[in-house]
Parts: C-alpha cells; structure tokens; sequence
C-alpha cells in the first residue's frame, strides 16, 4: 500500500513528466490560452525546419517509402514528429510518457540495420515505460513485457516515442485525470478532444504523429478521430491483438475492447491492419481470431467485386437524440457525394439502439463500479465524477445535471447472463434486419454499408460528451466501423439551430437546447462507416471509396 | 404457471413419445436386460433387409454419392435409419422427438426435385419439433423457428427424423433426465454412454444414424464419442453456427457451447464442416466467426505442407488423474502407429491443468445453480443431484460421493470478471507454452497438435462419470478437438489393474481405487487429437493422418 498521499505520487509524477521535455523544445511563443484554433500553430512556431515540416506533414504510406528507400532516415523522422509532439503538448497537454531519447537511439539502430541489411525493421528488446495512465494507483507499475501489438508494431519498424492522455477508468468519452489532467481540441480549445484516446486524437490532428493506436470499448478510437478530423477504425473483436495492454473491467469478455488505428490517412489505416494481420498475430495473442488479411475482400468480393454501383444505409438518428445541424449538414453532404460518385443511399432504420445500449450499458455496470473502487482503493484518489470545468480541483461537486457515467449498483453472475441473453438476441434482431434490406437495394445484396453519426454533435465544449451512443452501438453489434473525416467543419453560418422538434426523448429535449453554433466553431465534421463483424478488409476498401466521393465534391463545390 | 404435478406432465410426453414409434417396428425379441453388448443387434433382429443394412453400414461421404446419383433414394435411406434408431431405441432407449412421418415426406420430396432438376437439396419449411427436454419444464415449448444449423443441413439436403437424448441441465457428461430416463451404452450397458450427447453417441454407434451434431461445452460432443467409439469433433467458439438452439447457463459469453458433429467417419466430420462454413453461416448468425473454409489450412499449410513428419505431444496424464490402464493403453498404442507412419511423437507437459479446470468451473458455478432453479421452477421437478444407480426414483437420496456438478453459491458479476482474467492469463499461457515447443521438435515449428485422452477412463457405470477435464481443458482454451477411435476396446486380460503410484490428488487416488477391468469390458477406447483455436481444417487433416496410421497398425498387428 502506497503510504503516500495520492497528490504526492502525481506531483512526482508530473515532475518526471516535465524533466523528459527535451528543453530546447520548450516555447516561450505559445499562443495566448484564449486561442481557441490552434491547429496551425506548429507551422507558425518556428522550432520546425522546412524539412521536419515536410515530414510531418506526410502520411503513412509515403514515410514507409521514404525510410524504407533511405531517402529519409528514421532519426531525421522520428526526430521530426517528436519536436512537433512536443509543440502539441505545450498546445493541448496530450502527452503522458515521453521517451524521445531512447526513440532516437531505436531509429538510428534502424537506420545502421537498412544500410547493412537493406531492412528497416528488426527485432527490438521490450520498451518498458509505464503505462498510460489515467489512474494514481498505475503511476510506478511497469509491465514485465510489451504488449504483442507493440512488438509487432516495433518488428515493422516503428519507432515508438510518446504515450497520450486518457481519461481516468478509460470509460469515459473525454480527456481528463488527477494525473496528467485535461487535454484539449486543438481546433477548439475549448472543446474537448474526445476520449478515451483524446490525447491520441489531439496529437495526431497537430501532425505530432501520423498514425497512432488506441483502445475502442464503447467509440474510445473513434471519438478523438471524430472530434479531431481524423480516420479512426474500430476493428471487430479479436482481429487486432490485445494481449500486454492493461484497462479497466479486464476479465469482462462479452463486449470486449479492441484496438484500432487512429491516423492521417486511410491508407495509413490499411497499412497498419494489413501489417498487424500480416503477422499472425493469434500465434502471439490466444484471442485473436485466426483470419488473415483477406485481399478478396478487400476487392470487395463481397459487394459486386468492382467498387461500382455500391449501396450505402444511411443512419440519420437513433431515434433516441436527433444529431445537431452540422452533423446533419455533414450526412447530407456525404449522400449527395456519393451519389454523385455513382452509388445508391438509401435511408436506415435504427430498428432498436435504445435497447442495445441499455443492454451494454447493463453489462458493463454489472461490475464496473466494483471494478473503479478496487483499483483506486491504493491511493485513495477520487473516483472523476465529471468532466465539467472546474473539475481538475479535487473537491469540485457537480452541478447534478446526470453524469456520462452513473455508478450503478454491481449486479450477480446471473443477472448479467440474461442482459447478455438479450444482447445476443438482439443482434440475432439486427442481422435479420441488413439481411432483409435485400429486397430494397435492386443489386440482388442487401446494403453494403451504413452511414452513421459520430455522435449527436461535433467536439462539444469540455463536460457535455456525455453520450458515446452512436459509436458505442457498433460495439454492441461488433460491427466493423471506420471514421471518415468530410473534409467539412462547423461553421455558424452555415449550420444555424433549427427550431425544435418533436422530441424522441429528454435527452433529445437537453441536446437540442445545448446546441449553439458558435460554441462548436472550427470542430472537424466525421462520418462512420460500418460494415459487417470481421468485415474490415470490405469496410477499408469501401472506405476508399466513400473518401474519394467527399475528395472529389470538396474539390467540386457546387456553384 | 403449470397446474399439473410435473410426473403428470412427464406422463403425458412418455405417452406421445411411445405413440411416435412406427408399431410394426416393435420388436419382440429383444436382448434379456442382463445381455450386457448389444452393438451387433440390429444385424441379428430380423427387422431390416439386406439393403437396410447395407445402407445403414455406410458412411456420409459414400451415403451423398448414393444419394446425388440417384443410386439410393432419400426415401430408402431414410427409412433405412429410421427402422434402426427404433431398434437403437428399443436397446439403449436413446432417442427423444420422433418425426418419422414427416422425415419420410421430406424424403419423398428430396426424391422428387433430384428428378426434375437433378440436385438432391432444396428449401425447407422449419420443422418445428420441440426441444430435445432434458427438463420437464421444456415439454410443451416450441421454438419459433428452426436452429440456423437445422436450416443450413435441410438446405443441404438432410432429412431429420429424431431427435436424441441428454442429461436434465445438460451440464453433465452422463445422460439421464426425469422425462425420457437414462440412455445406455450400446457396447455395454452397465456403462454410461456419456453427455451430455449420450443419447445421440449410443444412436450412432447402432448406426442409427450416420451422422448427429451435440453442443459442447465441456465434452459433450467429445464424451459420447469417445464412449461410443465414434469420430466426434469440437470446432472452435463461432465457428458452427449456435442460433436457434436452446442451452442451459443462456448469456454466458465466456465458455461458450459450440456445436459439432458424431459420426461413423472422419470424412463425415470433414464434410459436414465444409458443407456449413461454405454457407456463409457468419451472414445468418451474428456470433459465427467470417472465416471460410480454407483449402490452404485442409493442406496443412501451416504444417510443412506435405503431412510428412509431424510433431505430435502427447498428454499422458493432466497431473491431477492419472487415466486407466486402458486409456494408456490406447495413447501408447496411438503413438507407436504415429512413429511407424513416420512422425514424431514428444511428450506434452499439462502446465496448469488444475488453474484452468478450477478457472471454467468458476465461471459456469457463478451463475449456473440460479440458472437450473429458474428453469425446473414452472414445474417444481427436482434438480437431478447425481446419476447413480437408483436416481430414476425422484426422491432418491445421494450416497454422499462428491458428485460432478456440486451446486455453488453463485457470484457477483464482478467476481465472475477476476476468474474469466485468469482464465485469459491461462490462455496466454498456454499459448506461449505451446510456441515454446519450437526448441525441441526439429521441424522448426513448434509441435503440430497435441494427443490426450478423452477421460482418465473408458465409458464408466452409470453415475461414475464425475469429470469432464480432459475435454473441457480443451474449451477452456478453445482448442480445436477431434475424436477418434483408435480400433480399440478395454479388454480385461491386456488392460490389468495396476499397482497403486504417488498419487496426485485425491481424486486420482479415487480414480485408481474404483478401476477394475472386468467392469469396462468391451468399451471403446478413443483419443483426442488437439489443434489450435479455429484450426478446423488443420486439425482434420492431421486427424486424417493419426487415423490412417491407427488403421495401418490395426491391420499390421506386430507379430
């Protein structure tokens, strides 16, 4: 038992995390912390030269070229992004562990193994930082080994060099905790940058990283992308290795967390699933699912084999919240451009999204309180009970307004068995429901795809994400989903309130009265793509598809 | 809520069950009660004709030739079954729903449309046959519609007629139950036929029927197979589809059942796999894994590529029972047929069997005692408390012996979440115990699969059945697991009672105590041959292998 006092460990803590700023790297030109839209601040700052700029303005598929040919070297690149991570983190507090140095030493041993051998990966000694936390009680733990995704990752030859900010559990769709507390959405500072990988999603937006990876239960990758204007996938349970990796609820297997890829690019996603995949990874992790990438699929064998004439559902509400006006306008823009490409959009039912997230909601509250108090029980650090402002004070009470995550009582064995009962049936429910869209689509398949929100609204200002409903669904179905960004942003001109509606329910009522264009100013506008559980070749091939239609309206304007 | 007392209810069904035997199938000159080996009977009865026993000593893969040419006609091969599972029925009292009539018209059906478009398949109305009961409370419940698997094999071309026998909760590897009573082993009927698919283990060994699917669990599947002398294959979580079927222990997402089949044959395993997963089972169940059927991994891919010189570790014993002689016996003989055939054959240490048996336990015992009360409570039978000699009387009182399913108090959701991490840390263990085979096999893989017992003993009397380790090791770990017979049965005279060892546990002193070979005469001796998870086509390809090399040395007896 810790017999320091938790604010002790974390003030510890934080000074650890402040010596491991290279010091040349601190900027006395920050923006004033009234900016809000900060986005471009890393080009204006002066501590990158062109180059650096070059390279992290870069996405995946072209840096693997550059390295693997030796035009850039792996120093010169993980040199770069570290300085411009660095930057973000002075911008947006995004970062948890800092290991820069021992970075550079990995990429120089990369690039002394290309010219010997003509490779730029080889095999790598466990890193052993600490984990990324968003608990008192995990400062000082230390894995004994990586985790099998890190491995991999590490013998393709990245070079790992930074760790980011979460919320405290992780069960939280914002970025705050007592340790490293708030990080922010650097095109709104006053918005929140999502969570549970906000820290991830802020760093990447700043071009600190061009691919990053978090942990997806409930939206965890696919919030920050959404509210960061990145790609973000949620690959089906088991596709992606999970073993190494710590968090909360471990040993809860019915609705499992899974990792996916957070990054600048599509093909930055499919890089990394084809390289993850490529490993036989259920040779490393016992619950990874023994499928290699498939290339029939991803040519869409599946969906007619030639990417043409595709037929997309598109999920307007759930029939619970109505999405706000940009969110809308962002639906509206997605359908009109694929159309435009050529496909079909049909409209999609939710069928029943209040009884599936009632159902996962019931089977994570089954033991998630027990699972908080347990693990905070060492330090005696308060449990986050919101993300308002004012929260980073300890003794901050909440104003009572119904929280994201209420603790209810834990439930029996049993209990949680027949809330899984009804999970299962329900997605016996909603296969039946795709399958039947057959005899709407007139290709003889039912839809390919569904469009969907993020979520009810763009980055909302810290405090008020107190849903992840429209991501969580997909996870409730394991439905394979992909962030898209649309290349659109809230503009208060363009997305004005409407006057109200009928309402679906109360929270609908609170979600349309929060709504106020110009508190969503400059927030990024995303779309998901959902496919089929273990569908992820299709889902990143119609992917493509869906982000060369924005591409090409964005560059089309209508006159 | 019933009103009538549940032996009423049970009255009733006994009655519509006698009604559905074909009367001119009855026979009366049945075995004396004490004829202990009824096996051959059906040869003897009189009641099928040369062709009945011709078709009925086929196998599936011949069985579908007949039957696409036309040579044999769906009619006369149902019939030919039919007549045989009543004989079966009469002999060891095996079978539950009996729906000949309608099979027959099917038949007929199946007969017709092979003659006017040539193929032997078509659509099927659901057949709407109640639950296999092995509760009183099931009596009388009809599904809505057909299990996705009874709609596939239809679909296919099957025709059902019966259906078989299980233990009361099916959590038990011994089959008896207050509505249909216990059904014997046909090999020798002081025996159990196992469980919980006994009923349908004892109909195929008659060869009244080619082919059956169990779920499994814990060894359903398996237990009956070994017992019976039959092919009996455990696929992997999700490979098969489940939907549709009934279960104890419903939303238990951990451990869960999956379905496979018993059979005469290897090929028909091999078949019956290959015919489900080609139907894209994952389009029509949610929770089947979207892996096709790969020719690649039938071609041992993964294995050298050519079925030459395999590595097979071989379990002698899990360190908590060691098995009988005879069990030995078999693993001996299996590894000696595998050396002939030019393999290899390493011993295969258990690591922690003990863990993971007490971490699956756990996990069922959280919430199983309250699952089996909601369900017995409509009607208030009694929860069958053991299967000792004598239990058929409902007010039978145990004799104390610890039985095989002690009712534990159940658990909070939380607790059940602490085993299932452990039991995720076993997996990951095993895993790498696995992998670390690498150094000692020479192949520069690690071992290709793994060879174990079925039970530390051959089909035991009736009520003896009390563990169910050596096959639920395998769905603790999610092991693809196939039975096969090695050709062999206990023989008093070769399998002698041996001299007490160090024991390892109370249960394995137990174990050697209650050994006495004249008991287990004539009963089949099987072993299983393990593979990865979802390693289906791997694991029948090798098990091709292990079973031409056993019937090699069967035929070659060393002189």
């Amino acid at each position: 038992m810790a017999s320091k006092h938790w604010k002790e460990i974390v003030a510890e803590k934080r000074e650890r995390q402040a010596a491991s700023v290279p010091k040349e790297w601190i900027l006395t030109n920050l923006p004033p912390k009234d900016a809000l839209n900060v986005i471009d601040f890393p080009e204006k700052s002066g501590l990158l030269t062109e180059k650096e700029l070059e390279i992290t303005a870069t996405h995946v598929d072209v840096l693997l070229e550059k390295l693997a040919t030796g035009a850039w070297s792996s120093v010169e690149v993980t040199t770069a992004f570290s300085k411009r991570a660095i930057i973000a983190h002075q911008l947006v507090n995004c970062l948890t562990e800092i290991f820069i140095e021992r970075a550079l030493s990995r990429a120089a041993e990369l690039d002394e193994h290309l010219k010997v051998t003509g490779k730029n990966s080889s095999n790598v000694t466990p890193n052993g930082s600490g984990y990324s936390q968003g608990y008192v009680s995990w400062i000082n733990q230390y894995p004994e080994k990586s985790s099998v995704l890190a491995d991999i990752l590490e013998s393709c030859g990245a070079v790992l060099y930074v760790k980011t900010n979460i919320p405290q559990t992780l069960m939280w769709p914002e970025t705050f905790n007592y340790v490293f507390g708030r990080t922010l959405n650097p095109f709104n500072r006053s918005l929140t940058s999502g969570g549970s990988s906000g820290g991830e999603g802020a760093l990447i937006a700043l071009k600190g990283s061009p691919l990053g990876v978090g942990s997806d239960i409930g939206g965890s990758v696919r919030i920050p992308s959404a509210f960061n204007g990145l790609y973000g996938l949620r690959p089906s349970y088991g596709r992606v290795p999970y073993a190494g990796c710590v968090n909360s609820m471990e040993g809860q297997d019915s609705v499992p967390s899974v990792l996916g890829p957070l990054t600048t690019s599509l093909e930055g996603a499919k890089r990394f699933m084809k390289a993850v995949v490529g490993q036989t990874p259920w040779l490393k992790d016992p619950l990874v699912v023994r499928k290699p990438w498939s290339e029939d699929e991803y040519h869409l064998s599946d969906h007619g084999g030639d990417g043409k004439s595709l037929v997309f559902g598109i999920l307007w509400h759930d029939e619970v919240v109505l999405p706000h006006p940009p969110v809308i306008r962002a639906l509206e823009h997605t359908k009109q451009a694929l159309i435009d490409a050529g496909h079909q959009v049909v409209d999609w039912k939710p069928l029943k999204h209040g009884a599936l997230y009632q159902a996962i909601g019931g089977i994570w509250s089954a033991g998630a309180a027990e699972d908080y108090r347990v693990t905070i029980k060492p330090t005696g650090e308060p449990l986050v009970a919101s993300m308002n402002p004012g929260v980073e004070d300890p003794d901050y009470i909440d104003s009572g307004i119904p929280d994201f995550r209420p603790l209810a009582d834990g439930l029996s064995a049993y209990q949680l068995w027949q809330i899984q009962k009804q999970r299962r049936d329900l997605r016996q429910e909603y296969l039946d429901h795709w399958n039947a869209t057959v005899t709407s689509t007139g290709t003889g398949r039912p839809i390919d795809a569904i469009i969907s929100p993020c979520a009810a609204y763009a980055a909302p200002p810290h405090g008020m994400n107190r849903s992840a409903n429209y991501t969580m669904i997909w996870n409730a179905l394991d439905y394979t989903a992909l962030v898209i960004p649309t290349g659109l942003s809230v503009d208060p001109l363009l997305d004005a309130k409407k006057p109200a509606h009928d309402f679906f329910t109360e929270l609908d009522r609170a979600n349309h009265e929060f709504y106020d264009p110009a508190t969503f100013k400059d927030a990024p506008l995303c779309i998901q793509l959902v496919g089929r559980t273990l569908e992820e070749e299709g889902v990143i091939a119609m992917g493509e598809i869906v982000d060369a239609a924005l591409k090409t309206k964005l560059s089309n304007p209508p006159l």
